[in-house]
């Protein structure tokens, strides 16, 4: 990502030498200013490092770190094992001693391994054999060392071995000039001074510094979280931020690079025993002294060694493939995001694979709130417990009562969800019902206009005399007056579950009730309440109240800011448990039923305009029925 | 979009005629081919629209259409606001017949309108007011006739009317001539023959005609969905994918362009009445006969006028920001939604605004999900009711339990959030407790050995004789037996809440049972499986048992897959219910606390190795629990 941003800001294009503009040799033309144009490029990219720098401190101090969350155990896993398959990629070329060109982006490791195969017949022997020599032995040491550990008192630090005997056979043989090895050769030494970083690029590379301060946080961290669940401690984002900052802007002031993690050698330090800051400290000096003296030692070193010692301690990483079929078992949305996480990495390369990993883990946190488990739910005989009618034998449903559990919170993207789960349990649609009503209801207005219809106080007779029982009603005639002048509105009394005298096929609603359990139904957006609003007076409309029951405690305020709340949708629907409902349901129930017959014909008597303000009036609050169930329960 | 596309595959240097590499008058260079540069872009364009066609129809096929779904209102609103805010930014050029670059991408429109008003100086006077006069006589007219829409039976089609007069007037007083206005001038009349895609391009444009086909259609379907909500019916995400696909295939066979929804041409045919299909119909028609016909008898038209049309046409979309106080005070989280996707849309473009408004949408959900309402809760007494303490004035923590509700689902981003809420709900951190007691333990170890406190069958007893009643413990001393012998394992049984003879800070742990209320946490994932594993033991080492109440079915099931039960951690102690746990745990000490005494002389007169066995032969079964309490109601 350096490099690119490099590139783009200082093309070879800009440092071509006057006067040569003829076609080179080797077809690329022009000869460049190789000194000025790398002097150019090392700056631009220490003031990159240090502006990266300057924004991760503000990440850490605005405390950004909490992105770390967002790095879920199987998305680590995945992005690990493809940035250990990428490592792999990259040092399988050294050990073969095979020039691939430098791909970039999208399908860069694809490329490389594909270049690389392609070119497999220029491999090195030389290097080859070293290189499997090197993987062979430190493997087989490493068995060891696991094995042993317990009677060996400090690991054998193979790696060391084997790099000063591959540097000393190497020198000794000449395996440079005999055999055309690749080996390490010049090792520059010594430090540039200090530069202050070139501020007036700043504006140019903001995009790129961003990205890359996020990516290359999110790289260490990510590597840093496979060992913090190995060790079993916890990582602070913050204070992770501030490091990499504060390191960042150092060493951009001393014509470094930006710093992330580096998985290979992270391994190799991992797996030789390094656990403390301390190594850290023991290998940045050997590092310095490698770069002020020891570096011309270990210049006849074989790459391919070095690679090999690389490969040999991925081992760990690649195994953590075996945790998938198990995160299969356990859970199959897990399972997906590392392989989706691990393939992404692969074919997208690493910074855009955990962009996308990151961002499928997040989607399937919406997915799995949005298709919740819902179902139709029912009461356990002798006890105030409901459960899933379709998962327990002996669950009965309240008569005409119909009770729906949808386990998540309801939101823009799971509103259908609820309507056509509601749909499920209650087994009609009550738009439909209620539009095929209103059809038959105007049929009927037809009829009686004719005359072949007669709306009486008990319903509707037809002419005939026949098939009378069938119409009379159960429910009050509380329109009663208005039966004689039918409108457009629904204003006839008729019982929908009786044969009607029209042919219009209307769904059966054989439910007086709905019950909501909002138990899982932690929060409600501004789509969701008005659906629901309108839920509710779509089922009045067709004579079914509909309940809610044991909501959460915020779900009301959130409610009431939703302008939920009017004259016709009161808070005596909300009760406290499915169970407070269902015995508010039975008591009114019971209630209607036994004062039905005085009351209508009371109200038949009186001709009252108002007949249901009784009803009304008899309500009692879910307060109060909830005090009604705890007095009852203390009595008893 | 498809312009950027057009451009990238045919650009103007691959048009250049031959011996024309002479610098042109206008610095461009170059004649350029223009009649086989055009017919070559078209044959791109179409080629490009048949592609999107055949993508659409397959996304529609495979029920893509559910992404309409995430089309949240809040996001269409604040989007559709945003096109408009570009529709009028790019017609106000045309009203001022002021001449600006064609700007693509992000910060576009920013960049057309701080060019519009550096260049306001060449405004052309005549298409100014020409264009005023439109949107004043639109707005005054289609005032109205909304305001007296009951008492004119057709609304006055005020656009046909003025677009009539305005053309009458050009022409007659020549303005294009006299006031240089712009005029509409030359319609190209006829069509292109239908000619075959040319297959060969698909490779190189399938990664764009895949964005094509998505944006175009959420565009679609977005403002589609504003008119929905208005008129109150339901959009066919999956319908409308096959429609577009089918349209875009048939016209890419016949030279025409992707096709989506024009907002400004929506806008204007829904506030003039058009609502059904025939509207379109009738459009089209007039196209066509514009097309082959009429086109010349509008070529006077001031595009000033045209333009001012369409401003006034804009006005209900830009009425939706005053939804946005609204939303503010119902919704804080649907407000931003809006104001996101508007703000982001107009610097990012239509299509990359819209697919921030996506993600952030989705977002917003997982943070919701992820930082969910949690307390401490308790019993209303005389009830079996729970709620939460903070909230309620008479509610009653059991003694000795904690009940802690978590509402949401526990998943990688919310499990440092549980383990944050369990602490401030116990008041303190278990594992930092059980440290401290390794630490005083070892203390203690220390003092036996060097004699200054002895080990007895009640517990400490400090060598002088003093306190000695403070360290007599409550609980069974199970591991008696081992007392004399102290290892580094925790095997001396200490009165943790006592006073120690060591220096150490011991938080106190002043529960014994700690509940976690399941209500609202709808799936599990594997990070949050194990961390809840830890969890139970991390607070059994300080002997506070954690039992799980009022589960959601699934659960179990999902934790029996995630490896969660085993030895230790059993099924018995999960509840259907808060109240349940709390009988259990009240039944548990209530019955160790009778039983105590005598069954510690017991155990110390025989010496039993397993004194607790008979303790937990008595743990009844959650399921038998259940039953109890069912009988005890029943009979009540």
């Amino acid at each position: 990502m350096v490099g690119s941003v490099v590139l783009s800001m200082a093309p070879d294009e800009n440092f071509l030498i006057e006067g040569s503009n003829a076609t080179g040799i080797n077809g690329t033309g022009a000869l460049i200013d190789t000194e000025s144009r790398d002097a150019e490029r090392v700056l631009i990219a220490s003031t990159l490092t240090f502006l990266v720098g300057i924004l991760q401190v503000i990440f850490g101090v605005l405390q950004i770190g909490f992105i770390v969350r967002y790095l879920a155990d199987p998305l680590v896993g995945g992005f690990t094992t493809a940035a250990a398959f990428q490592v792999l990629v990259s040092q399988l070329k050294i050990v073969l001693n095979v020039s691939t060109k430098n791909y970039n982006g999208v399908l860069s490791i694809i490329y490389t391994l594909v270049e690389t195969f392609e070119k497999i017949g220029t491999t090195n022997i030389a290097d080859l054999i070293a290189g499997l020599l090197t993987i062979f032995v430190c493997m087989v040491v490493k068995e060891i060392n696991d094995r042993f550990k317990h009677k060996i008192p400090i690991p054998i630090p193979i790696e060391v071995i084997v790099t000063i005997v591959a540097t000393g056979i190497s020198y000794a043989a000449d395996l440079e000039k005999k055999y055309n090895a690749g080996i390490v050769k010049s090792i520059p030494r010594g430090f540039l001074p200090p530069a202050p970083p070139n501020v007036s690029l700043f504006s140019q590379m903001i995009a790129a510094s961003f990205s890359i301060a996020i990516v290359a946080y999110a790289i260490a961290v990510s590597v840093g979280k496979v060992y913090a669940t190995k060790y079993d401690y916890a990582i602070d984002g913050n204070q992770e931020f501030i490091a990499f900052g504060l390191s960042n802007i150092f060493s951009g002031a001393f014509s470094c690079f930006v710093a992330t993690t580096a998985l290979s050698r992270t391994a190799v330090q991992e797996s030789t025993g390094g656990k403390t800051q301390v190594a850290g400290i023991i290998s940045a000096g050997i590092v310095l002294i490698s770069i002020v003296a020891l570096g011309k030692l270990l210049e006849p070193l074989q790459k391919s060694v070095l690679a090999a010692v690389v490969i040999a301690n991925l081992k760990g990483m690649f195994m953590q493939v075996f945790d998938v079929p198990r995160l299969w078992r356990q859970n199959k949305v897990d399972a997906m995001i590392w392989v989706f996480t691990c393939i992404a990495s692969i074919i997208l390369g690493l910074d855009l694979g955990l962009l996308a990993g990151l961002l499928f883990g997040l989607l399937t946190v919406v997915l799995r709130v949005q298709f919740p488990s819902w179902g139709g739910f029912g009461n356990i005989p002798g006890t105030d417990i409901y459960k899933k009618v379709k998962d327990y034998k002996n669950v009965i449903e309240p008569e005409g009562v119909k009770i729906l559990k949808f386990s998540s919170p309801i939101f823009y993207a799971n509103i259908d969800g609820l309507k056509s789960s509601l749909k499920s349990t209650v087994g009609f649609d009550a738009v439909k019902v209620y539009n095929k009503r209103l059809k038959a209801l105007r049929k009927i207005q037809k009829l009686i206009k004719k005359g072949k219809l007669k709306a009486t106080k008990n319903g509707i007779i037809s002419e005939p005399g026949i098939n009378n029982e069938a119409f009379e009603t159960d429910e009050e005639p509380e329109d009663n007056q208005d039966l004689q002048v039918p409108t457009k509105e629904v204003e006839i009394q008729v019982d929908w579950n009786s044969e009607l005298p029209v042919k219009v096929n209307i769904p059966k609603v054989p439910i007086h009730s709905l019950i909501l359990d909002f138990g899982a139904v932690t929060f409600l957006d501004i789509v969701a309440v008005r659906s629901i609003k309108t839920i509710i007076k779509e089922f009045e409309r067709i004579d079914v109240r509909v309940y809610f029951a044991s909501y959460q405690d915020n779900l009301i305020s959130q409610l009431e800011r939703g302008a939920f709340f009017d004259d016709t949708v009161r808070k005596d629907i909300f009760f406290l448990t499915v169970h407070d409902a269902v015995l508010y349901i039975r008591n009114q129930m019971t209630y209607s039923d036994n004062q039905d017959p005085i009351f209508e014909k009371i109200s038949l008597m009186q001709e009252s305009k108002e007949p249901i303000e009784f009803t009304e009036a008899s309500q009692p609050d879910d307060e109060l029925d909830v005090q009604e169930e705890a007095m009852r329960r203390l009595a008893s």
